[in-house]
């Protein structure tokens, strides 16, 4: 019997993944990686140069990403049948040989793999390993710590209504907010709101080549789904 | 001119610091760690076996930890004499070597090395390295996601009053609590009043020998300081 290993890869440098995510990927026959269809895939980028010869490699390619929108039925079923499509695949590699799956950041935050993970429940044997999330990287990035003392530290998703955002930003010491995109105008009036907007940070690419930390406040124009916007605590410090 | 690292070590098992932080360990000529005194110190235990021969080790041994209250103004003026001179011992390795700080979890979310970081602009060049939080080691552990789709995730702290943990733990999706210890009967009654309580988990040395991972509800008696508690999120997923 197989197993099937869960790798965290960290915020994008591949120096940042974990020994032993490492040593599982440097090590595997199978992996398996999700992208976007026509894409390389970020998490399959990370680990280039890495993979031992003759791995056999699983492109997951979603059937869709952002073209419809999740609150459509039709986006739900289309991807929980790609979903149960692959757990039976890797059910299937798992009977008689390990297979890694490659996650960027941290499985169990926001991560893809959970939709998998419970789909092989009773089915074949996991293990999850954990890496350095997305956000860490970015807030180590920015050269500031992103808590003190006793903060309290909101992650929330800019995908949430104005409303919730002012109120999320209005209510915490520190915030992460990620899923930025074409939700950056609504956030920033949501930030604005809030009294936050000038202590905000917009990270992209955190700890990969090309990184960029600016204030929000200097940001023109369009920026990535996956930058990451930042308002850093200022609690106790002796 | 020399380099203060400050290596993000993980949630505990050695395994899981990243590929960057135990290169630089395992090269390191000097290393400095927290501890409390008297203690070996948990940071220095998580890399029993990987120093070089020859290095010089620096324990920065507290002056003070549970003593005093932090809202005694001793407890400050002790700390604040405490991380100056350590800022100062630091910078003056740095003139001609290099030094690693060991840091459990993440330096940047509630590290102490921030207190020595923000004393050394300036004076010396500074790496942060970041690592897995003991949070997402925790939420791994419990064997659940700690978020999906679009969860709001309050990370808090169980020194604040019960009316605000009660109120923090109504108003997210997804929580984390630290710095447990004898705050625990007070974030119950919080967590009560939430109606967050039974769907509470209690972690205890998340990924290390001796982990433990129980329902809140099947507690009783005392707990460490460095146990976390987690309500996981019950987000969208298709």
């Amino acid at each position: 019997m197989g197993t099937v290993f869960c790798a965290g890869l960290g915020p994008g440098d591949p120096d940042l993944m974990s020994v032993r995510s490492h040593r599982m990927i440097t090590g595997a026959r199978h992996i398996a990686y999700f992208r976007k269809a026509g894409r390389k895939g970020q998490a399959r980028a990370i680990v280039d140069g890495m993979l031992a010869e003759g791995v056999t490699e699983h492109a997951m390619e979603y059937p869709v990403t952002t073209e419809i929108h999740f609150s459509d039925p039709e986006y739900n079923r289309v991807l929980a049948a790609f979903y149960d499509q692959w757990a039976d695949t890797l059910a299937e590699i798992a009977k008689d040989e390990d297979v890694v799956v490659l996650c960027e950041g941290d499985p169990f935050l926001y991560g893809s793999y959970m939709h998998l993970y419970t789909r092989l429940q009773g089915r074949a044997e996991q293990e999850i390993i954990p890496g350095i999330t997305g956000m860490s990287g970015c807030w180590t990035a920015s050269g500031q710590p992103i808590t003190w003392g006793d903060d309290v530290l909101t992650v929330a998703m800019a995908t949430l209504s104005e409303d919730e955002l002012a109120k999320r930003a209005a209510e915490t010491d520190a915030l992460v907010v990620m899923k930025i995109g074409r939700n950056l105008p609504k956030l920033r009036r949501a930030l604005e709101r809030a009294g936050r907007a000038d202590d905000a940070w917009l990270v992209e690419r955190g700890t990969m080549p090309g990184q960029s930390v600016q204030k929000l406040s200097e940001i023109e124009g369009e920026v990535p789904y996956f930058s990451i916007v930042l308002v850093h605590g200022q609690g106790r410090r002796p």
